[in-house]
């Protein structure tokens, strides 16, 4: 049966004409029953709307969908200055059982393991709801300003022959009765597409076979995945990441202002040039023998409060990874032990990693052999670069870290929808 | 080493004062030698340059990466009415090997396994390359028809516990141990996630164990799913698909004019309403017998062809379908043989399956019965039910098919970047 009268939002509520007829429709965040009056607050998308009920009757229970077809009226004491009277409740479902976790309460306060067996209805909480909405914000703002950049979405398989771009973490797929692996990044198919269209970025899922247990590691990730062509240098790949990430902040503010509000998330304000430093330096910044082949935890929280401090940037890159640690496609620096690498750190904590990669075929068939391995292997991938290639490079987001450090939560499940990891395929 | 003067773009170029000296970097689209002066066609990701080159110096083979500098001028015999004379000429690769198809050729001639097997260079080719440009354009088209509906984007998880939803043609992980199962499709979360932001959209990978070989089917595919809830029933549900449907047309049209040029893409006009007719009325149209439980292809075709002559529409939703042969989530009619549910004909053929589904815990439980399921299988799924849930709906457009039927192609792998079906999982 279609209604004639036009749902209302609660967020157009205080705008609406005093005295009109409104229709809300949504979920019943709250019910308040009283001697005299019983108020039901209705909770949509937008937001909550108070309902004054003077006739005595039962309240449906929490979390209950319902229409309810009232006149606004003005109330300076309620929320938004509006509440809705004499009202018409009609029931969109059975009653609701009670909810595992009190999503009227002003904060989630049930721990992880609840929140996560209960994702569902969990995700329902306003605050946590914001979480996601900050997610989304800036993934729409990392594809507008890559869009604006003259760069093409692509699609990339998630299925893959061969586990031969780590080797390791791979989860194994019985593909039509032949083993098949799950990509851990579309690494491989962004820089063969760069062949194609120049400029690319996916947003899709990566797996890895984590076999460990710890609150920045998931078995599925959302990667924000970016390659570009006829770069000079690295230097080339962290300028379009600085646009890109000052654009997924602008996003924020855009498009989910009342998700910081209520996340308390403290959005970064993202400097006009990112400051660098050389790997080597960084390791005699934070007192590191000079040898070492990575930065550990602790070394990059030094260096996060240095920028913060030197450069009054929540955001450092640190360029020139040695070679040894990074991928067989990497593409050495000047000084060959030094790579045209970086990982970007985003409040002390490694966000993003980026670089030029090799773009010759004779760089390649250097770079496979001297890891002892047959080029052959490779062929596919290859064949990219046999027939013409640019000098390239590109990053990727991890999508939930960057959430996690723009809300300040502690566990990356707390910012995914339904996370996966080595006990959680559920809810 | 960073360069001082700024690339110039091919499409650029016309537009450019004559005199200036400019630097391309692309690929070698083309060479001509010819006794007095050589030829090199440019081509970057806007286009195609030409390059004069008199000083009788040996051209980098077709597909080879390079830089350009030299003097621009006007010659309205040259593509654009411009080219550039005095050239000096970087590799900025290794020599390119001769690819596999010839990519300088108006048309790619290759019969479709070699385009397959060299999807990495077969690709490059403008007219092939204008294919993809045109679906990453409507998926543009999707998403931004979507926010500014209201929808939130999200990201579910593609390890799934169960092969609940459709049982069949499912692909089974050594999840860490234990086995676990690819989404076939967001349906289960992003009817959950309706309970959370009211409307959702995902684009992301779905994946089917097909074991047969068609030119319609693959393992994997790229499906935009919309769920929406609070609505009356599956007609606004479709009403959200004609929106979302006329976006894409729009941001083809807006984002990707040369690509339809170049591929002779049929773009069709969006209906201001799409025309529907009831299954039932369908197959008596068509001459089918009325126990018909599902359309065969000739039906589509014939039902396609009597929306364009009837209604002047390439587009027409089928409702009504038996009940009996859809999913066990699918919303009954009124009169309970039918659902509420909807196949949108594009040009004749399935483009869209869509409809409304169940929402209330009584009806999952005698669905899921009487299937002869038992309702604890499907115990993570059912929480968000039990706890209050909107009428609601959606749908999911397979991308693929969707660029296969606006470009004319006949088989889907024309337009998938890179395939994976029962015989391919390389490139």
């Amino acid at each position: 049966m279609r209604s004639t009268l036009q749902r209302t939002l609660c967020s157009d509520l205080p705008a609406a004409t005093p005295g009109t007829t409104v229709r809300l429709r949504g979920w019943v965040h709250r019910r308040r029953e009283l001697s005299a009056v019983s108020f039901l607050v209705v909770r949509d998308r937008t937001g909550l709307a108070q309902v004054v009920v003077r006739d005595g009757s039962a309240l449906p229970p929490e979390e209950t969908t319902v229409e309810v077809v009232g006149t606004l009226v003005a109330n300076a004491q309620a929320p938004g200055g509006v509440e809705v009277v004499d009202p018409g409740i009609t029931l969109l479902t059975e009653p609701a059982a009670t909810p595992p976790v009190e999503l009227w309460r002003p904060e989630l306060s049930a721990a992880l393991p609840t929140l996560l067996d209960h994702a569902p209805v969990a995700w329902r909480h306003p605050a946590q709801r914001a979480r996601w909405e900050l997610a989304a914000a800036s993934v729409r703002g990392f594809r507008s300003t890559l869009d604006a950049a003259g760069f093409t979405e692509v699609q990339t398989p998630k299925f893959v022959a061969s586990a031969t771009e780590s080797g390791a973490n791979v989860f194994e797929v019985d593909y039509l009765g032949r083993p098949a692996y799950l990509a851990q990044s579309p690494q491989f198919y962004k820089q063969q597409l760069v062949g194609v269209f120049e400029r690319v970025y996916e947003v899709g899922p990566v797996f890895r076979a984590e076999p460990h247990d710890t609150v920045r590691h998931l078995a599925e990730y959302v990667s924000l995945d970016v390659e570009l062509g006829f770069i000079d240098d690295h230097r080339d790949v962290l300028a379009v990441l600085r646009e890109v990430i000052a654009g997924m902040v602008a996003a924020v503010h855009e498009h989910a202002p009342a998700a910081v509000d209520r996340t308390g998330a403290q959005v970064p304000v993202v400097p006009d040039e990112i400051p660098v430093i050389h790997f080597r330096d960084a390791l005699a910044l934070v007192g590191a023998p000079d040898d070492e082949p990575d930065l550990a935890p602790e070394h990059e929280r030094a260096l996060g409060a240095w920028a913060l401090e030197e450069h009054g940037s929540d955001f450092l890159a640190v360029e020139g990874y040695p070679m040894a640690k990074r991928p067989f496609y990497t593409h050495p620096s000047a000084e060959p032990r030094w790579s045209n690498s970086f990982d970007l750190l985003f409040r002390g904590l490694e966000l993003v990693t980026g670089g030029q990669r090799l773009h010759t075929p004779s760089s390649y068939d250097a770079a496979i052999r001297a890891r002892g391995e047959d080029p052959a292997t490779y062929a596919s991938y290859l064949q990219a670069f046999e027939h013409g290639m640019p000098p390239h490079g590109g990053f990727a987001i991890g999508l939930e870290r960057w959430t996690a450090r723009l809300t300040g939560v502690a566990n990356i499940r707390e910012v995914t929808l339904f996370p996966r990891d080595l006990h959680r395929l559920t809810p």
